[in-house]
């Protein structure tokens, strides 16, 4: 069984993630996952190295489709509005489920090996991001610089949103942070 | 032996980046490390957790400074430029040993373990000066923003730095990345 099913790796993540939240981290097996998603354990073991990597399926496919969008963006469009474009539709798709979005930020919380995960997985979408610029033709370190930053707004943001009991616009959010930190940097070295 | 002798610490750190960089992260063991800095292996599983610590000790001091530099700034130092005077002290420091920051960085490009670690101990120091921040009264969002956005600024620099052959000024090269950074957030949405 499993074999011949679309989306494994999916059904394997989301079983991962509501197991992980009513049992803990720690507690949860590999042979659980699987057993949840109707599969067996060495299935799981093929498609994911570890019980980190299956939490951290849903940023892989973010990551996918950052990418995608940025190289889908028209011509004229400038690296930072690529970026941008490619994070709100991120911040679009947390928004239609605030409830999983919290989970998981829970569970991240909660532990030190998944919230260092955390921290890697969004630096490679940063650096997917920045080399889909590249192809568009963004030199390197610019491209570094728009696209980690654009992660560290998105990743304010969504802290923000999360503290927020009525977790309101997140895009909305993420487009105030942009600004925010534009204004500070234009003052850059008008103090006393 | 060691018990009583200053900055224990630093020189089990100093031991532990020569023998990394002479036969390797993996080969290494707690053991030499302590016989190479002249103490036991107990006082060095006293002082460090494990290996991976002891190698960001550097990276801890640097943190320490940075916060004390925020702290002390003069009453009307805007936020953004505290930060970045703290992280243009670190610049310097590095410029100063220039082998010492090329051996870092190979021993971390070479290790998944020591990059991930390596990224955590930054947002680390991010989290610390953005601490250092909300105490002269910025708020938390904003602070946050400043400090990780300078902290991507600062590692961007430090590959572009590490990449030239001739190492040439590492804070002009900081101060160019902030500003380069300014003036894309500045001309955001004003593509097609």
């Amino acid at each position: 069984m499993g074999r011949w099913e679309p989306n494994s790796r999916g059904r394997l993540a989301k079983a991962a993630v509501e197991l992980f939240a009513a049992q803990g981290f720690e507690q949860t097996t590999g042979a659980q996952i699987a057993a949840r998603a109707g599969m067996h354990e060495r299935s799981f073991f093929r498609l994911f190295p570890d019980k980190r990597e299956v939490f951290f399926y849903a940023v892989e496919t973010a990551q996918r489709e950052a990418i995608e969008a940025i190289a889908d963006a028209p011509e004229g469009v400038a690296p930072i509005d690529a970026v941008a474009a490619a994070l709100e539709q991120r911040c679009e798709i947390i928004q239609q489920h605030p409830e999983a979005a919290l989970t998981r930020h829970n569970l991240v919380s909660a532990n030190a090996e998944l919230a260092e995960r955390d921290l890697s997985k969004h630096a490679e979408l940063a650096d997917g991001m920045a080399e889909a610029l590249g192809e568009r033709g963004t030199p390197e370190p610019v491209a570094k610089l728009i696209a980690h930053t654009a992660v560290v707004v998105f990743r304010v943001s969504f802290d923000r949103w999360i503290a927020d009991p009525k977790r309101q616009n997140l895009s909305a959010m993420f487009r105030d942070g942009l600004s925010e930190l534009a204004s500070v940097l234009g003052s850059r070295g008008r103090s006393a």
